[in-house]
């Protein structure tokens, strides 16, 4: 007997038969004894097809007419799910954003929650009703519809658990929950089943697809267990937690491969104070989000520069540089790498775990060209090609199978 | 320079070309100094694929639900006009029925609108924009969505242009306007320039499928001018206007022909006070809608009593009085036959139109089966085979192709 937010994907309420599926899974659920709060997407595609009407007409369509058209979707699946859910005998109600009453700021298409009062879904609740939101969507100050952005329907979920002080958050995507890495680079990869919002937040970043940083981060700041699993079979999932509830504190939880990565290194940057500020300041104006960054002392007054951008950034930000107005010396601009990062909160109170990676990685041949650390996440820029090798070395070198 | 509201239907709108060209029309409008409130439908078929989602999930879906889902395909259409015209170099803003302020009743799925303020939509006027309304829905008092029922656009079009005193409201769809007759039966059918909303009341009722009755009813109401017109080439259209407006009164405006009509004839009706009441309460409460009746008095204390159903609602009615308590006398029902109308506001000031009529179809052979008269009409009930001889002789008598 517990108060659930449920938020079903794009995926999972697809077609009309996997609607009617959520909705026996969800009536499950209630007749266990649970309140239910069903958070949901747009139909799988309709969200992209809307977008292609819209862009069929202008490049750069009004934001405030996109979020009224965007919003569109979600509406369509809550009504549809309520009302499979009343045809199956439990009384359910569909609701809005704006009916939840989930207060957004100004920014359309990407707008942030600002609140979200609990009583207009904990009356309908307390009522006996199942309350289907449509997720991705708010009110502005001034009444207007605003969207969230992409993963906005996670979001919704996770701030929905926290304004009604749910007992957890489960998140239904198509897959299973999060594994120690990539399943497809390690057979032998491993569901994890509870794992820290810090560690989630690590994994995330680095390309673990199941849940966006701002869900998870909303999850942490507000409280919320979160729960990832998969729509489309019962097993049980991974649990994203804070850390006091994960007893044990593996020192490495996962391991995640960016190949989304470009290095670029500077040779012979003048070394005086403030030129990194001035560096990283043109890039942030261009709007490139620079990841990792090393800095050694040259010699003769000299410094060496590398960081890591985003590979859709790279031209960006050879441009950026190329207009930048002091020296930086020799440029180099590589697409050729990959980032490999262990994440764990266990390396907080053990050492050793840098020498171990890097040992592993060393015995493979497999050449280190940056290192960047963090106190739960220890990151190691390589050559594209050993990416996967080096996933799976250190996989098992730190016996992520067991 | 005026300011208009334009409406356009289903069809006008159905698919992102037919949008594109409506933006090009609107435009033009604008661009000749109109200020514009264009009021959109959902593209056509959205609506019904909507609903058979809805109905694969519930034979009776909720209503309220079912409001919410419907209401999201006129939200698509106007954020995407919204768009196009931005676009094209004209400030444009889309907005919900809510944003509109178009306050309903609480009748879900055919709602009665109450009141629309006209401050919302004359703001974003008079700040230079065209406005784009989603038609078709409205906000219950307590602020969940409503949706108007068929017809909705057209009358949330017409009840814009009352509420914000517009010159005119043109109503777009795929024909030119209301004609004399029906051109497939009478290819010498001209398009009507002007005619009173009484006589468009009349000829809607029998079959003019240009607009809904709420539509003109509310227009008359309103004192708001009605155009109806094809969004498909430049044609004039037809202006709906009141009887003073239209300089020539025709005693003749146009010939209706109405084939869904079904003839029910009770031979030897008790004939006391109060019976009537009771036949028609009866079935009324059965919801069958009964048009045309004639009753006779008959000899021994019996009434001959006719009257005309929906053919579609004939077996309803047959069962209705089937359980009637009292003796209805011998029961006709006959579903072969048709009813033809002419209609005209200039009949009030003329005599003998009505023995013209019946000379005219006497001269074919045409036997009448049933009189009904009104102030500016006049219908018989003929058999159903010679229906469209009648409409022919009546369109040639009365110089309508003139």
């Amino acid at each position: 007997m517990a108060l659930i937010v449920q938020k079903y994907g794009g995926t999972s309420v697809g077609t009309l038969e996997r609607i009617a599926a959520v909705a026996d899974r969800v009536k499950r659920c209630a007749q266990e004894g649970n309140d239910l709060v069903v958070v949901v997407s747009a139909m799988s595609g309709e969200t992209n097809k809307l977008i292609e009407m819209a862009q069929s007409f202008s490049q750069s369509p009004k934001e405030r007419e996109m979020d009224m058209l965007l919003s569109s979707g979600e509406r369509v699946t809550s009504a549809l799910l309520a009302i499979a859910l009343t045809e199956r005998g439990h009384e359910a109600i569909a609701m809005t954003g704006r009916q939840a009453g989930i207060l957004t700021d100004l920014a359309h298409t990407k707008a942030r929650i600002q609140e979200i009062p609990s009583e207009p879904i904990m009356q309908e609740i307390q009522a006996g009703r199942i309350v289907v939101v449509a997720g991705f969507q708010g009110i502005s100050p001034s009444g207007v519809v605003t969207t969230l952005g992409r993963g906005g329907s996670d979001l919704s979920a996770v701030a929905i658990a926290g304004a009604i002080k749910a007992d957890r958050c489960e998140i239904y995507t198509d897959v299973d929950g999060v594994y120690t890495t990539d399943p497809r680079i390690v057979s032998k990869a491993r569901k994890i089943e509870r794992i820290s919002y810090d560690e989630m937040l690590e994994l995330a970043s680095m390309g673990a697809k199941v849940l966006q940083n701002r869900s998870v981060e909303l999850a942490k700041k507000l409280g919320v267990k979160l729960i990832t699993r998969s729509s489309f079979n019962e097993n049980e999932g991974t649990l994203i937690t804070n850390e006091e509830d994960c007893m044990e504190k593996p020192i490495v939880s996962g391991i995640a491969l960016d190949n989304n990565q470009a290095r670029v290194s500077l040779f012979g940057v003048a070394d005086r104070p403030g030129i990194a500020a001035e560096i990283f300041g043109a890039l942030a104006k261009a709007q490139v989000n620079v990841d990792m960054i090393v800095q050694n002392i040259g010699h003769d007054g000299k410094a060496n520069l590398d960081f890591t951008v985003p590979s859709t950034e790279l031209e960006l930000t050879r441009k950026t540089l190329g207009a930048f107005p002091h020296d930086l010396g020799r440029q180099e601009y590589d697409n050729d790498i990959t980032k490999v990062s262990i994440v764990g909160v266990g390396m907080k109170s053990h050492s050793g775990v840098a020498s171990q990676m890097f040992a592993a990685l060393a015995k493979e041949n497999i050449n280190i060209l940056m290192i960047g650390t963090s106190e739960i996440k220890i990151s190691a820029v390589v050559d594209k090609k050993y990416g996967e090798l080096a996933v799976r070395t250190l996989h098992d070198v730190y016996d992520l199978d067991k």
